[in-house]
C-alpha cells in the first residue's frame, strides 16, 4: 500500500497526497510584485501534476525594494492572489499555501543589515507585517500559509545561534531566539483564527561554523508545534554567512556550502538531509505531539519517499526540483507510471540561474521552453537506424555518442544508463544532446551504458544496446628514485 | 558480547580492541621534529589506556620548514622514534603507527601552494618521501603506517573535487585525482614490503562547497583497498577553503565549518558523520573486500560504538578526544567500569588550543596539567555538608550553584546532569567550576538537575540533590499594533 497516496489533513486543509512542492523562486514575477501571467502558468503547470499541496514562492510581508519578488504587504495584492489561488483550484484537487516572508536590507557593497540592528518596534512592526500577510492569505481564498523561519532571512537570523547577536530579551540564549518566532505564530494564529492552517519552515542544521543542529532544531519544532503550528517544514543551510562574494552583486545565501546542502547536488547522496526530520519526528513523539514534519532535500526515488513515511521519519515528501524536472510527477506515480516521470539529475542548473538573476527553468526542458512541456499526442520515441551507443576511452574519462532518436513530438531527452557489471543499473545522468563523457568512470571496471530517449510527456523509446569500455588499470609504480632510496 | 572487545587483525599487527586513537596534533613537539619527553609522555599515557591501537599524530615526510611537528623525513630521527615505539609497546598491548604526512606552503600573506603548482618531478618526489617514511616506520618498530590522505594536506587536495584544478593525468577527472594516492600507496607498499600494516585515512565528505561526498569517497576506499590498504579511516572536512582568515596568522584548516565537521562540537548529535563509513563499508562489501574500517566523529557513548560495530557499518572505532578526555577509557570499558570514565563534553577548548598554536590539553583535565591526571589511592569524593545543588531563573537562563565537593586525591570535576521529567537523564556538561548556566533550557518546562563529582580516576561521589526550575511560558501575544491592523 503506498503511504504516499494516502491523504493527510492538516487543520481544515485535505492534502490528496504526501507530496509538497516546497517553495522555489521562480524569478518570473516582476518588480511590482503583483502575480502575473508567468507566476500563473508556472503554479497553473505544477497543479496540473496534482501534488497534495503547492507552497507558493517566498512573498513579502513588507515593502522594502527588492528585486522580482511577490508582495502579499497590502491589500492591492489580493486580487492577483484570489484569481492564482482560484486559478490553482480550478484545477485539481492540490491544495495552495503561500510561503509568507521577512528580509533584512543587504548592499551590493556586502553591508547586511543584521537582527541586532532592530529596535523593538521595528520587532513589532515585522510580527505585524506577517499577521497581516497571513490574514490576506486567507482573504485570498488560499488554504493556509508558511511562515518563511529558514535560510537567511529575518526570522532564521532570530532562531540562529551564529547570527542573533542580540543580547535582550529577544537572544542570548536559546529561549530568547525562540522569541521572535513564537510571537510571530501567535500573532498570525490571532490574526487567521484556530482554522486555517499556519505551517512554519525552518532549517534543521545551519550547516555554517557556529550554527544549530539538530539538538537545537528539535526544541525549536517542539516549541512552534506547542504554539499551533500545523506542520513543520525542515530545510538545511541557505546562509549569508558562507556566500560567495561577486563583484558589484549584494551578498546572496545559496552560494556557498550552506547553498549546497540546502539543494543538494548529484555530487550528494540521496537523502542527506534526513537525519534532520528523523530527530525532530522522533522529539515530537516523544512529547505526544503528532504535528506532521515535511522532509527535504533530494528525496529522489518514490523508494525512498515510501521508507521515509514508513519509517516514520516525515509525514510529507517536499520536493522542488524534482517537480520543476516533472510537474506530473505526483499523477503518474500514483497512477503507477513510475517509468514515464522525466527524473530530476540534480544538476541545479535551477539553482545556479537564481543565484545569477535569471528565470528559473530545468536544464532537461527543452530549450527556450518557459515552463515544463506537455504534449497529449501518443509519441513513442524510436531510432530508425538503431542507437549505435559507442563507448570510448579518452585518457582518464570514457566518451559516450549515440543516433539521435525520433518521435512525433519531438524527443525531450535522453536518460543515460551505467552498470559495472551488465545487471545492476543505476540512471547516470540526462539530458537533450547525443554525447556525454563520463568524468567519474574509473579504471579496472568493464563499464556498461545504456541509453533511453524519451518525449515531453515522458514516454520512451526501448533502451539502446549495451556499450562497454574499460580503463586499463595504470601502472602506479614508479621507477625508485634517489630520494626514496636516501633521503 | 562485546564487539569492541573482539580483537581484529590488520595484517601483521593484531589489535586487542577496536578503539583506536585517531591522530591528533599535540603541539608538545618542538621545531626540530625529534620525539622529545611531552611526546612520549603523552603517548606512553595512551598507552596505558590500552586501546587497541594508537595513531600518532601526523609526522612530515619531507623537510620544509614548519612550526611544532613530528618529523620522520631522515634516519636522524629513527632513534627517537625507535625509542618511543619501545616505550608503548612496554607498557601495553597497544600497537602503534605513525600518521605520516606531506603537506605544501603557506604563507602568512594568505597565499597557498596549490596542486596544480607541482611538477611531475616534484609529484616522484613526495611519492619518494612518503615511500622512505613509511620504510623508517618499519625499520624504528612501530607496527604499521597511516598514510595522510585526509583534510587540507597534498594527497587530500589531488583526491578533492574542488582543490585539484590540474589538467594532466594527475587530475581532470576522478581516476586522474586518484593517481597520486594511488603512486603513494603502490610506492609504500614496496617499501615495507607486503607483511606491514598500510592504513590510509581520507575524508568521506569534504564538506566545503564543490566538494565531493560519499558518492565518490566509495569509489576512492575501493581503489585504495584494491591497492591493498589494509584499513581505511575516514575523516571528515578539515579543510582551507573555508578556513577563517586571522591577522598575521597564516590560513589554517580546521577553522571554518569543515573543520567543526571534523571535530563535531557538543552542538552536533552523536555520531553526526556515521553515514560516511556506513556507505564505503557497503560499497566495499558489494565489491567482495572485508578491508576494515575506522569510523570517527563523536562517537560518544558505548551503546553507539557497539552498535556501529554489530551493524556493520565499521570495524575500528576512532576517538581523539574522547581518549584526550580520559585516556583509560578503554581499559575502563572492557573492565565494566563505564561509569568511572571522565566523559568527553566536546567543548574543543583543544581544538580552539590547537588553532591558537598552543600546546593540546582538555578542558577537563586539572588547570596546568600537561597530561591526563592519574591517581591510584582510593578516594571517593563526597559533599560533607551536602551538595546543595540550587537552580534558580535568571532571564532566559538556569543558574545552577552548589557545594564544592572533597576527596582524598582532590575533586578534579564535576557532571550535570539534566532531565525533563525527573526520570531520564542526560548528561549535558562538566568542569571544575560549581555553577553553570544553562543557555539551552527552554520554558514550560520544569527542568531537573543533578550533579556528581568526581576525582582523576573517575571515582564518583553520591548525586547531588535534585534541584528543578522552570521559566515560565512567555506570553508572547502582542498588543495588535495599527501595522497588523491596517498596511
Amino acid at each position: 500500500m503506498s503511504l504516499l497516496f494516502t491523504p493527510l489533513q492538516i487543520n481544515s486543509m485535505r492534502l490528496e497526497n504526501r507530496i509538497a512542492l516546497t517553495a522555489m523562486v521562480t524569478r518570473l514575477s516582476s518588480e511590482d510584485g503583483f502575480v502575473n501571467q508567468g507566476i500563473t502558468d508556472r503554479y497553473v503547470r505544477f497543479a496540473r501534476g496534482e501534488p497534495g499541496l503547492i507552497v507558493l514562492e517566498a512573498m513579502a510581508v513588507h515593502g522594502s525594494k527588492s528585486g522580482p519578488l511577490l508582495r502579499i504587504s497590502s491589500d492591492e495584492f489580493l486580487p492577483g492572489l484570489t484569481e492564482l489561488a482560484r486559478r490553482i483550484h480550478g484545477t485539481s484537487p492540490t491544495k495552495v499555501v503561500p510561503q509568507i516572508i521577512h528580509f533584512l536590507k543587504v548592499a551590493r557593497s556586502g553591508w547586511r543589515q543584521t537582527v541586532d540592528m532592530l529596535s523593538r518596534d521595528e520587532i513589532r512592526t515585522i510580527i505585524g507585517q506577517y499577521a497581516a500577510a497571513a490574514y490576506r492569505a486567507r482573504a485570498a481564498g488560499l488554504d493556509g500559509v508558511e511562515l518563511h523561519m529558514a535560510h537567511a532571512y529575518t526570522l532564521a537570523s532570530f532562531l540562529s545561534k551564529r547570527s542573533n547577536t542580540r543580547t535582550d530579551e529577544y537572544g542570548r540564549t536559546l529561549e530568547g531566539r525562540l522569541r521572535m518566532a513564537c510571537e510571530t505564530i501567535t500573532a498570525v494564529r490571532r490574526a487567521v483564527g484556530p482554522d486555517f492552517a499556519v505551517g512554519v519552515r525552518f532549517v534543521g542544521d545551519e550547516c555554517i561554523k557556529g550554527g544549530y543542529s539538530t539538538h537545537e532544531a528539535r526544541v525549536i519544532a517542539l516549541r512552534l508545534a506547542q504554539l499551533g503550528a500545523d506542520y513543520i517544514s525542515l530545510s538545511a543551510g541557505g546562509k549569508f554567512e558562507d556566500h560567495v562574494p561577486r563583484d558589484g552583486q549584494p551578498p546572496y545565501p545559496y552560494t556557498g556550502y550552506s547553498g549546497d546542502r540546502c539543494m543538494p547536488s548529484h555530487d550528494y547522496a540521496d537523502g542527506i538531509n534526513l537525519y534532520i526530520p528523523t530527530a525532530v519526528k522522533e522529539y515530537l513523539i516523544a512529547h505526544g505531539l503528532q504535528t506532521p514534519v515535511l522532509a527535504a532535500g533530494k528525496i529522489a526515488t518514490r523508494d525512498m519517499a515510501e521508507a521515509v513515511l514508513a519509517n516514520g521519519q516525515a509525514d510529507l515528501i517536499g520536493m522542488a526540483r524534482g517537480l520543476l524536472a516533472d510537474p506530473d510527477l505526483p499523477r503518474k506515480w500514483r497512477d503507477g507510471q513510475d517509468e514515464r516521470v522525466v527524473g530530476c539529475i540534480y544538476c541545479n542548473v535551477c539553482k545556479n540561474l537564481d543565484e545569477n538573476f535569471r528565470q528559473v527553468r530545468c536544464f532537461l526542458w527543452p530549450k527556450d521552453s518557459l515552463h515544463a512541456p506537455e504534449i497529449h499526442e501518443w509519441s513513442v520515441p524510436a531510432w530508425p537506424g538503431g542507437a549505435d551507443l559507442q563507448a570510448e576511452v579518452r585518457g582518464t574519462s570514457l566518451r559516450l555518442t549515440w543516433n539521435r532518436a525520433a518521435a512525433a513530438a519531438g524527443v525531450q531527452g535522453y536518460d543515460i544508463f551505467r552498470s559495472e557489471d551488465g545487471k545492476s543499473w543505476t540512471r547516470l545522468w540526462a539530458g537533450n544532446m547525443v554525447g556525454y563523457s563520463d568524468f567519474s568512470a574509473t579504471a579496472g571496471t568493464t563499464w556498461h551504458y545504456m541509453v533511453q530517449a524519451y518525449d515531453a510527456a515522458g514516454h520512451r523509446s526501448a533502451l539502446s544496446n549495451v556499450a562497454v569500455a574499460a580503463m586499463p588499470m595504470p601502472d602506479f609504480s614508479l621507477p625508485q628514485t634517489s630520494e626514496s632510496a636516501s633521503d
